[in-house]
């Protein structure tokens, strides 16, 4: 009704035109993205989306989690891994076997004895990637705003954990000068390991349920992004043995894991795209989401953590997921 | 085996004694609070704990969950309300009717037609503080350590929504250089509220069960956080609704409340201490949370974000939760 009053005081008072106009809406995220160009949407390659089908819940309704592989040039090791585990339909009869609250869901072989397949094996090299010149970065206007590089966007320079955060083809990442690696936000995907120097597989897989835990970067591999489902993963009840384990009492709470599939390998594969973290569009979303300003805030906060600019995903394909 | 090993070579090679000893186990955040004297716990009033018992999960199991009210000086008219509310047992017989991923479980009256008691009134006051002169703060010293002023203790100045981040009277809050505000991280509740310049009565409360959703701060009240129970309102199913409320079709996924209280009013009510953050071992806490470097981490981030700074909380009474 506001903006209706106003218009009829403009009217009755003469005021020029232009205070005739409805004020737009203010733009929110979703608004910003809605207005996106088709152009600015990238498709996901089938072979960077990996399909688990969990065990029905007990009302009988499926539990279809997809997971985005995260691209070159970080954790490809892992991330070959995982695409021959995947072809080995290895995970097919293993479990969500820890949910540890505001921590992570892990999955896995609960025996811990299930072999992999010939050629897998805990990757030696670095979490990070040495910054090729490409990236190179200054530090001008870096603080609060966005600006494009060649392919990193800077979101900013009031990180806890890094000297600037900001989106790599299509990803959040911290950055120093030289090197930038992927962090763990709220529905991103690790590898689970042993004590170092094991880097772990790629067999034992966790996401993060709770708020981020950045302190878990350049010492796990972090390899991908969970796009869809989420909720099949952060819903589940919490393990009480050590580290949210389920204990042996427990063994019921284990979800089983009836499937993990490559979308390239599947015949009714769903498909994806996200919003191109160097469009427009994108950009013109970091700054809503660092200045909500809208019918609901009025304290817009002039900054906004790196894990809170989600990367917008939408899914195209026809069917409706069963 | 790594030390002993170590060890049996000095030996071997008679070194000095002091390589013979065994190196001791780097700190850990569990090893910090164990080591921490009784006298820097501080025991939370009876009038500060608020207990919601949830109508029992699928199992027949209880589902309670304890909040903690927020002290002077944040949001006292809103707690004042709550008080009231609890000893009016308003929310006796209400429901949690909304739980959405990543953002918020929310309950209340879902019928939004209770009457509220006499008295309950919106509050007209902002969400921050102007910090007394004993809050004081200089720049010296505070990026990446912790340094103890009169009541404030800072934890880092690199954060993205504010100047400075710490914690007053065992509560994690934003500041400036003349105010503070208590803000939203996991496990933290906050009053519902329609448009501002309505802020609520606190009739209506949520809690944030995903990465921590800063942009509310100083546009709704934090009145309190989860001590106990959590998972409780963290692994419900969410809703399909809006804003993930449930839909009609889903009523049946409403978890019903039978009752609120404060602990001053209950017979057999639960008892909680909290690590003091102006003690010594709150400070070495903050330090290790931002350098873990032990059998499993091998790069310290240098840093840490306020949000995983969560304040120690321990029960104390003998009796365990039913």
């Amino acid at each position: 009704m506001k903006h209706l009053i106003a218009s009829t005081l403009a009217l009755a008072l003469s005021l020029p035109a232009i205070a005739q106009e409805a004020e737009p809406e203010p733009a929110t995220p979703t608004s910003v993205v809605a207005a996106a160009q088709d152009s600015e949407w990238i498709a996901i390659a089938p072979d960077d989306l990996l399909v688990m089908d969990l065990a029905p819940d007990s009302y009988g309704s499926d539990r279809r989690v997809v997971i985005q592989l995260i691209p070159p040039p970080f954790s490809q090791p892992w991330v070959e891994n995982i695409r021959t585990l995947a072809r080995a339909h290895w995970w097919d009869g293993t479990s969500i076997n820890r949910v540890q609250d505001n921590y992570v869901t892990q999955w896995g072989d609960v025996t811990e004895e299930k072999p992999v397949p010939i050629g897998i094996e805990s990757p030696s090299i670095p979490y990070e990637v040495r910054l090729p010149r490409t990236y190179s970065l200054n530090e001008a206007g870096i603080d609060h705003e966005t600006a494009t590089f060649t392919e990193a966007r800077i979101i900013g320079s009031r990180d806890s954990y890094a000297s600037l955060v900001g989106t790599v083809a299509g990803w959040p990442v911290a950055m120093s000068l030289d090197a930038a690696w992927p962090i763990h936000c709220y529905g991103y995907v690790g590898v689970g390991r042993s004590y170092a120097p094991d880097t772990g597989t790629g067999a034992e897989l966790y996401t993060i349920i709770g708020q981020p835990q950045r302190h878990m970067d350049r010492n796990l591999a972090v390899v991908g992004r969970i796009i869809d489902g989420m909720e099949h993963l952060s819903s589940l009840p919490r393990g009480s043995g050590e580290l949210g384990f389920y204990s042996e009492e427990e063994a019921h709470l284990r979800t089983p894991i009836l499937s993990v599939r490559l979308a390239s390998e599947m015949e009714d594969a769903p498909s994806f795209e996200y919003l191109s973290t160097e469009s427009q569009s994108f950009a013109a979303y970091v700054a809503v989401r660092a200045n909500r300003d809208d019918a609901f805030y009025t304290v817009p906060a002039g900054g906004v953590d790196v894990c809170n600019v989600e990367v917008p995903v939408r899914r195209v394909d026809a069917e409706p997921q069963s």
